[in-house]
Protein backbone atom coordinates (compact mmCIF):
# COMPACT_ATOMS: atom_id res chain seq x y z
CA UNK A 1 0.00 0.00 0.00
CA UNK A 2 1.90 2.99 -1.36
CA UNK A 3 0.24 5.81 1.18
CA UNK A 4 1.67 3.65 4.21
CA UNK A 5 4.90 2.83 2.35
CA UNK A 6 5.97 6.14 1.42
CA UNK A 7 5.56 7.57 5.38
CA UNK A 8 7.61 4.72 6.42
CA UNK A 9 10.10 5.94 3.71
CA UNK A 10 9.66 9.53 5.06
CA UNK A 11 9.31 9.28 9.23
CA UNK A 12 10.16 5.68 10.15
CA UNK A 13 12.83 5.40 11.87
CA UNK A 14 15.51 2.45 12.15
CA UNK A 15 16.33 0.99 15.45
CA UNK A 16 18.95 -1.45 16.64
CA UNK A 17 17.42 -4.64 17.31
CA UNK A 18 15.54 -5.10 13.76
CA UNK A 19 12.92 -2.30 15.39
CA UNK A 20 10.73 0.11 12.62
CA UNK A 21 9.49 3.56 15.27
CA UNK A 22 6.81 4.71 13.66
CA UNK A 23 5.69 6.92 16.26
CA UNK A 24 5.75 10.16 14.15
CA UNK A 25 2.57 8.79 12.30
CA UNK A 26 1.10 5.58 13.61
CA UNK A 27 1.18 5.00 17.18
CA UNK A 28 1.94 7.77 19.14
CA UNK A 29 1.20 10.22 16.98
CA UNK A 30 -1.00 9.12 13.84
CA UNK A 31 -1.34 10.71 10.86
CA UNK A 32 -5.42 10.77 10.61
CA UNK A 33 -5.93 10.79 6.56
CA UNK A 34 -3.45 7.49 6.42
CA UNK A 35 -5.32 6.24 8.53
CA UNK A 36 -8.71 6.24 6.62
CA UNK A 37 -6.68 5.35 3.57
CA UNK A 38 -5.64 2.60 5.77
CA UNK A 39 -8.80 1.52 6.95
CA UNK A 40 -10.61 1.98 3.13
CA UNK A 41 -7.67 -0.53 1.72
CA UNK A 42 -8.50 -3.39 4.43
CA UNK A 43 -12.21 -2.87 3.58
CA UNK A 44 -11.35 -2.80 -0.07
CA UNK A 45 -9.01 -5.90 0.37
CA UNK A 46 -12.14 -7.87 2.47
CA UNK A 47 -14.94 -6.08 0.67
CA UNK A 48 -16.49 -9.47 -0.60
CA UNK A 49 -15.99 -11.47 2.48
CA UNK A 50 -19.23 -10.95 4.66
CA UNK A 51 -17.05 -8.91 7.72
CA UNK A 52 -19.46 -9.16 10.43
CA UNK A 53 -17.09 -7.19 13.11
CA UNK A 54 -13.42 -6.07 13.60
CA UNK A 55 -11.46 -7.19 15.72
CA UNK A 56 -8.13 -5.22 17.09
CA UNK A 57 -5.50 -5.15 20.02
CA UNK A 58 -5.44 -2.17 22.17
CA UNK A 59 -3.76 -0.04 21.91
CA UNK A 60 -1.65 0.88 18.74
CA UNK A 61 -4.57 -1.39 16.51
CA UNK A 62 -7.37 0.74 17.17
CA UNK A 63 -6.60 3.71 14.58
CA UNK A 64 -6.97 1.35 11.56
CA UNK A 65 -9.27 -1.04 12.91
CA UNK A 66 -11.73 1.65 13.54
CA UNK A 67 -11.43 3.66 9.76
CA UNK A 68 -11.66 -0.65 8.65
CA UNK A 69 -14.65 -0.98 10.56
CA UNK A 70 -16.20 2.14 9.03
CA UNK A 71 -15.12 1.62 5.83
CA UNK A 72 -17.44 -1.57 6.27
CA UNK A 73 -20.32 -0.73 8.27
CA UNK A 74 -19.50 -2.81 11.10
CA UNK A 75 -19.14 -2.91 14.53
CA UNK A 76 -14.90 -2.53 16.00
CA UNK A 77 -13.84 -4.22 19.09
CA UNK A 78 -10.58 -3.96 20.95
CA UNK A 79 -9.46 -6.48 22.83
CA UNK A 80 -8.11 -5.78 26.13
CA UNK A 81 -4.46 -6.55 28.06
CA UNK A 82 -4.21 -7.70 31.40
CA UNK A 83 -1.69 -7.94 33.41
CA UNK A 84 -3.58 -10.24 36.19
CA UNK A 85 -4.76 -13.41 36.40
CA UNK A 86 -8.09 -13.41 37.37
CA UNK A 87 -10.66 -15.56 36.43
CA UNK A 88 -13.67 -14.35 35.15
CA UNK A 89 -16.81 -16.38 32.87
CA UNK A 90 -17.93 -13.22 30.86
CA UNK A 91 -14.83 -13.36 28.85
CA UNK A 92 -12.67 -14.92 26.09
CA UNK A 93 -9.00 -15.09 27.44
CA UNK A 94 -5.75 -15.62 25.56
CA UNK A 95 -2.28 -15.82 26.47
CA UNK A 96 0.17 -13.76 24.48
CA UNK A 97 3.86 -14.11 24.71
CA UNK A 98 6.08 -10.84 24.66
CA UNK A 99 9.50 -11.21 23.21
CA UNK A 100 10.42 -7.83 24.10
CA UNK A 101 8.83 -7.69 27.20
CA UNK A 102 9.79 -11.56 28.10
CA UNK A 103 6.84 -11.96 29.59
CA UNK A 104 3.20 -13.37 28.91
CA UNK A 105 0.10 -11.50 29.31
CA UNK A 106 -3.51 -11.92 28.93
CA UNK A 107 -5.99 -10.60 26.20
CA UNK A 108 -9.72 -10.55 26.84
CA UNK A 109 -13.19 -9.71 24.83
CA UNK A 110 -16.13 -9.82 26.94
CA UNK A 111 -18.66 -12.92 25.39
CA UNK A 112 -21.01 -10.57 24.66
CA UNK A 113 -19.50 -9.09 21.42
CA UNK A 114 -18.36 -12.17 19.43
CA UNK A 115 -20.88 -14.95 18.47
CA UNK A 116 -20.73 -17.48 16.34
CA UNK A 117 -22.67 -15.93 13.82
CA UNK A 118 -19.92 -13.56 13.30
CA UNK A 119 -17.36 -13.36 10.67
CA UNK A 120 -13.81 -11.40 12.15
CA UNK A 121 -11.32 -9.22 10.04
CA UNK A 122 -8.61 -8.98 12.52
CA UNK A 123 -6.40 -5.50 12.48
CA UNK A 124 -2.95 -4.82 14.02
CA UNK A 125 -0.05 -2.64 13.34
CA UNK A 126 2.55 -5.15 13.44
CA UNK A 127 3.08 -8.58 12.70
CA UNK A 128 6.66 -9.97 13.77
CA UNK A 129 6.72 -13.20 15.61
CA UNK A 130 2.88 -13.64 15.62
CA UNK A 131 1.95 -13.81 18.72
CA UNK A 132 -0.42 -11.13 19.33
CA UNK A 133 -1.75 -12.25 15.90
CA UNK A 134 -2.92 -16.04 17.37
CA UNK A 135 -3.60 -14.93 20.59
CA UNK A 136 -6.46 -12.61 18.69
CA UNK A 137 -7.29 -15.38 16.70
CA UNK A 138 -7.83 -17.98 19.55
CA UNK A 139 -9.97 -15.54 21.11
CA UNK A 140 -12.43 -15.53 17.99
CA UNK A 141 -12.03 -19.25 17.56
CA UNK A 142 -12.93 -19.70 21.56
CA UNK A 143 -16.18 -17.94 20.61
CA UNK A 144 -17.17 -20.20 17.57
CA UNK A 145 -16.87 -17.23 15.15
CA UNK A 146 -15.03 -17.24 12.17
CA UNK A 147 -12.26 -15.33 10.86
CA UNK A 148 -13.22 -14.04 7.61
CA UNK A 149 -9.63 -12.16 7.19
CA UNK A 150 -6.30 -10.83 8.93
CA UNK A 151 -5.23 -7.06 7.59
CA UNK A 152 -1.67 -6.39 9.06
CA UNK A 153 -0.10 -2.92 8.50
CA UNK A 154 3.32 -3.50 8.93
CA UNK A 155 4.88 -7.09 8.65
CA UNK A 156 8.25 -8.13 9.44
CA UNK A 157 8.67 -10.86 6.73
CA UNK A 158 12.30 -11.87 8.11
CA UNK A 159 10.05 -12.96 10.99
CA UNK A 160 7.97 -16.28 11.16
CA UNK A 161 4.85 -15.00 12.59
CA UNK A 162 3.55 -13.93 8.83
CA UNK A 163 5.09 -17.76 7.42
CA UNK A 164 3.16 -19.83 10.73
CA UNK A 165 -0.43 -18.16 10.56
CA UNK A 166 -0.11 -18.65 6.91
CA UNK A 167 0.44 -22.43 7.65
CA UNK A 168 -2.46 -22.29 10.04
CA UNK A 169 -4.50 -21.57 6.74
CA UNK A 170 -5.28 -18.08 7.45
CA UNK A 171 -4.68 -15.17 4.53
CA UNK A 172 -3.20 -12.36 5.31
CA UNK A 173 -3.11 -9.16 4.39
CA UNK A 174 -0.08 -6.88 4.71
CA UNK A 175 -0.04 -3.13 3.47
CA UNK A 176 3.42 -2.94 3.94
CA UNK A 177 5.96 -5.99 3.69
CA UNK A 178 9.52 -5.64 5.51
CA UNK A 179 12.14 -7.93 4.52
CA UNK A 180 14.83 -6.39 5.82
CA UNK A 181 16.26 -3.49 8.90
CA UNK A 182 19.60 -4.01 7.98
CA UNK A 183 22.05 -1.15 8.60
CA UNK A 184 19.04 1.28 9.37
CA UNK A 185 17.79 0.89 6.23
CA UNK A 186 14.42 0.34 5.00
CA UNK A 187 13.75 -2.71 2.22
CA UNK A 188 10.84 -3.50 1.36
CA UNK A 189 9.48 -7.19 -0.05
CA UNK A 190 7.80 -6.53 -3.15
CA UNK A 191 7.99 -9.99 -4.28
CA UNK A 192 5.87 -11.62 -1.76
CA UNK A 193 2.13 -11.53 -2.53
CA UNK A 194 0.89 -12.24 0.42
CA UNK B 1 -25.47 15.51 21.29
CA UNK B 2 -27.98 13.57 20.64
CA UNK B 3 -26.23 10.96 18.44
CA UNK B 4 -24.43 10.12 21.85
CA UNK B 5 -27.42 10.72 24.80
CA UNK B 6 -29.51 8.69 22.26
CA UNK B 7 -26.69 5.54 22.09
CA UNK B 8 -26.16 6.11 26.65
CA UNK B 9 -30.10 5.58 26.84
CA UNK B 10 -30.37 2.40 24.57
CA UNK B 11 -26.80 0.59 25.47
CA UNK B 12 -25.76 2.46 28.57
CA UNK B 13 -25.82 0.17 31.53
CA UNK B 14 -25.67 1.74 35.26
CA UNK B 15 -23.49 -0.30 38.02
CA UNK B 16 -23.25 1.04 41.76
CA UNK B 17 -20.84 3.31 42.46
CA UNK B 18 -21.84 6.11 39.97
CA UNK B 19 -20.59 3.89 37.01
CA UNK B 20 -21.39 4.03 33.77
CA UNK B 21 -20.42 1.37 31.14
CA UNK B 22 -20.57 1.86 27.85
CA UNK B 23 -18.39 -0.66 26.45
CA UNK B 24 -20.87 -1.94 24.15
CA UNK B 25 -20.37 1.13 21.87
CA UNK B 26 -17.34 3.28 23.11
CA UNK B 27 -15.10 1.39 25.02
CA UNK B 28 -14.12 -2.27 24.41
CA UNK B 29 -16.82 -2.69 21.32
CA UNK B 30 -16.76 0.69 19.79
CA UNK B 31 -19.53 1.81 16.81
CA UNK B 32 -17.73 3.56 13.80
CA UNK B 33 -20.47 5.58 12.96
CA UNK B 34 -20.61 7.19 16.15
CA UNK B 35 -17.03 8.13 16.43
CA UNK B 36 -17.29 9.48 12.76
CA UNK B 37 -20.33 11.70 14.39
CA UNK B 38 -18.61 12.54 17.47
CA UNK B 39 -15.41 13.70 15.83
CA UNK B 40 -17.83 15.80 13.36
CA UNK B 41 -19.55 17.24 16.57
CA UNK B 42 -15.77 18.33 18.24
CA UNK B 43 -14.74 19.23 15.01
CA UNK B 44 -17.70 21.72 14.05
CA UNK B 45 -17.27 22.85 17.91
CA UNK B 46 -13.80 24.38 17.38
CA UNK B 47 -13.87 24.58 13.71
CA UNK B 48 -13.06 28.47 14.59
CA UNK B 49 -10.06 27.99 17.11
CA UNK B 50 -7.04 27.55 14.87
CA UNK B 51 -6.24 23.94 16.12
CA UNK B 52 -3.18 22.70 14.73
CA UNK B 53 -3.11 18.98 17.02
CA UNK B 54 -5.48 16.81 18.96
CA UNK B 55 -4.45 15.43 22.27
CA UNK B 56 -5.87 12.32 24.00
CA UNK B 57 -5.16 9.64 26.63
CA UNK B 58 -4.52 6.07 25.71
CA UNK B 59 -6.89 3.86 25.37
CA UNK B 60 -10.64 4.81 25.19
CA UNK B 61 -10.18 8.57 24.00
CA UNK B 62 -8.16 7.01 20.94
CA UNK B 63 -11.23 6.54 18.18
CA UNK B 64 -12.92 9.61 18.58
CA UNK B 65 -9.40 11.83 18.89
CA UNK B 66 -8.99 10.29 15.62
CA UNK B 67 -12.10 11.24 14.11
CA UNK B 68 -11.80 14.79 15.55
CA UNK B 69 -8.24 15.12 14.28
CA UNK B 70 -9.71 13.49 10.76
CA UNK B 71 -12.35 16.25 10.80
CA UNK B 72 -10.43 19.24 11.43
CA UNK B 73 -7.59 18.00 9.17
CA UNK B 74 -4.89 17.91 11.90
CA UNK B 75 -2.80 15.13 13.68
CA UNK B 76 -3.46 13.76 16.39
CA UNK B 77 -1.15 12.19 19.49
CA UNK B 78 -2.10 10.28 21.98
CA UNK B 79 -0.65 10.48 25.48
CA UNK B 80 0.83 7.34 26.65
CA UNK B 81 0.33 5.69 30.36
CA UNK B 82 3.44 4.92 31.78
CA UNK B 83 3.62 3.11 35.48
CA UNK B 84 7.32 3.49 36.06
CA UNK B 85 8.81 6.49 37.08
CA UNK B 86 11.96 6.12 34.60
CA UNK B 87 13.72 9.46 34.05
CA UNK B 88 13.73 10.43 30.41
CA UNK B 89 14.43 13.89 28.88
CA UNK B 90 12.76 13.00 25.60
CA UNK B 91 9.20 13.47 26.64
CA UNK B 92 7.20 16.01 28.85
CA UNK B 93 5.62 13.98 31.99
CA UNK B 94 2.10 14.56 34.27
CA UNK B 95 1.15 12.45 36.59
CA UNK B 96 -2.10 11.54 37.33
CA UNK B 97 -4.15 10.10 40.15
CA UNK B 98 -6.50 7.74 39.94
CA UNK B 99 -9.34 7.47 42.31
CA UNK B 100 -11.02 4.11 41.13
CA UNK B 101 -7.42 2.38 41.41
CA UNK B 102 -6.10 3.97 44.47
CA UNK B 103 -2.56 4.80 42.58
CA UNK B 104 -0.89 7.09 40.97
CA UNK B 105 0.32 6.86 37.32
CA UNK B 106 2.88 9.11 34.53
CA UNK B 107 1.36 10.37 31.40
CA UNK B 108 4.04 11.18 28.61
CA UNK B 109 4.06 12.49 25.12
CA UNK B 110 7.33 12.82 22.85
CA UNK B 111 8.63 16.17 23.41
CA UNK B 112 9.15 16.00 19.55
CA UNK B 113 5.35 16.21 18.98
CA UNK B 114 4.24 19.04 21.12
CA UNK B 115 5.71 22.50 20.32
CA UNK B 116 4.91 26.20 21.47
CA UNK B 117 3.56 26.99 17.98
CA UNK B 118 0.88 24.31 18.95
CA UNK B 119 -2.89 25.18 19.85
CA UNK B 120 -3.91 22.08 20.95
CA UNK B 121 -7.77 20.42 21.55
CA UNK B 122 -8.08 18.19 23.89
CA UNK B 123 -10.50 15.37 23.67
CA UNK B 124 -10.88 12.62 26.10
CA UNK B 125 -14.22 10.04 26.75
CA UNK B 126 -14.82 10.40 30.65
CA UNK B 127 -14.70 14.08 32.81
CA UNK B 128 -15.40 13.10 36.10
CA UNK B 129 -12.69 14.25 38.62
CA UNK B 130 -10.68 15.69 35.78
CA UNK B 131 -7.34 14.25 37.15
CA UNK B 132 -6.79 12.77 33.80
CA UNK B 133 -7.70 16.08 32.00
CA UNK B 134 -5.47 18.34 34.45
CA UNK B 135 -2.79 15.80 33.60
CA UNK B 136 -2.99 16.64 29.69
CA UNK B 137 -3.51 20.24 30.46
CA UNK B 138 -0.30 19.99 32.06
CA UNK B 139 1.64 18.36 29.19
CA UNK B 140 0.21 21.00 26.65
CA UNK B 141 1.65 23.79 29.03
CA UNK B 142 5.17 22.07 29.47
CA UNK B 143 5.65 22.33 25.97
CA UNK B 144 4.75 25.48 26.05
CA UNK B 145 1.55 25.73 23.41
CA UNK B 146 -1.68 26.83 24.12
CA UNK B 147 -5.02 24.83 25.21
CA UNK B 148 -7.29 25.93 21.98
CA UNK B 149 -9.91 23.73 23.54
CA UNK B 150 -11.51 20.56 25.44
CA UNK B 151 -13.80 18.32 24.24
CA UNK B 152 -14.96 15.42 26.25
CA UNK B 153 -17.57 12.80 25.88
CA UNK B 154 -19.23 11.92 28.73
CA UNK B 155 -18.83 14.48 31.73
CA UNK B 156 -20.37 13.62 35.17
CA UNK B 157 -21.30 16.89 36.42
CA UNK B 158 -22.27 15.65 40.12
CA UNK B 159 -18.37 15.22 40.19
CA UNK B 160 -16.23 17.79 40.45
CA UNK B 161 -13.98 18.09 37.43
CA UNK B 162 -15.63 19.86 34.82
CA UNK B 163 -16.35 22.80 37.84
CA UNK B 164 -12.32 22.86 38.62
CA UNK B 165 -11.20 22.63 35.18
CA UNK B 166 -13.33 25.70 34.26
CA UNK B 167 -12.16 27.44 37.13
CA UNK B 168 -9.07 26.98 36.08
CA UNK B 169 -10.26 28.93 32.72
CA UNK B 170 -10.34 26.40 30.11
CA UNK B 171 -13.62 25.99 27.67
CA UNK B 172 -15.02 22.90 28.07
CA UNK B 173 -18.01 21.26 25.46
CA UNK B 174 -19.21 18.43 27.11
CA UNK B 175 -21.27 15.74 24.06
CA UNK B 176 -23.61 14.32 26.97
CA UNK B 177 -23.45 16.02 30.56
CA UNK B 178 -25.33 13.26 33.10
CA UNK B 179 -25.98 14.74 36.44
CA UNK B 180 -27.42 11.85 37.98
CA UNK B 181 -26.69 7.82 38.34
CA UNK B 182 -28.88 7.21 41.11
CA UNK B 183 -31.22 3.99 40.95
CA UNK B 184 -29.71 3.06 38.29
CA UNK B 185 -31.25 5.53 35.57
CA UNK B 186 -28.92 8.00 33.25
CA UNK B 187 -30.09 11.56 34.11
CA UNK B 188 -29.24 14.14 31.99
CA UNK B 189 -28.04 17.72 33.15
CA UNK B 190 -30.03 19.57 30.14
CA UNK B 191 -29.78 22.85 31.52
CA UNK B 192 -25.69 23.36 31.56
CA UNK B 193 -24.19 25.05 28.61
CA UNK B 194 -20.73 24.52 29.00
Amino acid sequence: MDALKSKIKELGNVLPGNILKVDAFLNHQVDPTLMMEMGQDFADRYANNQISKVLTLEVSGIAMALTTANALGVPMIFAKKIQSLTLDDEVFVAQVYSYTKETTYDIRVDKRFLNPEDNVLIIDDFLANGEALKGLIELVEQSGANVGGIGIAIEKTFQEGGKKVREMGYPIYSQARIKSLTDGKVEFDEDLDA
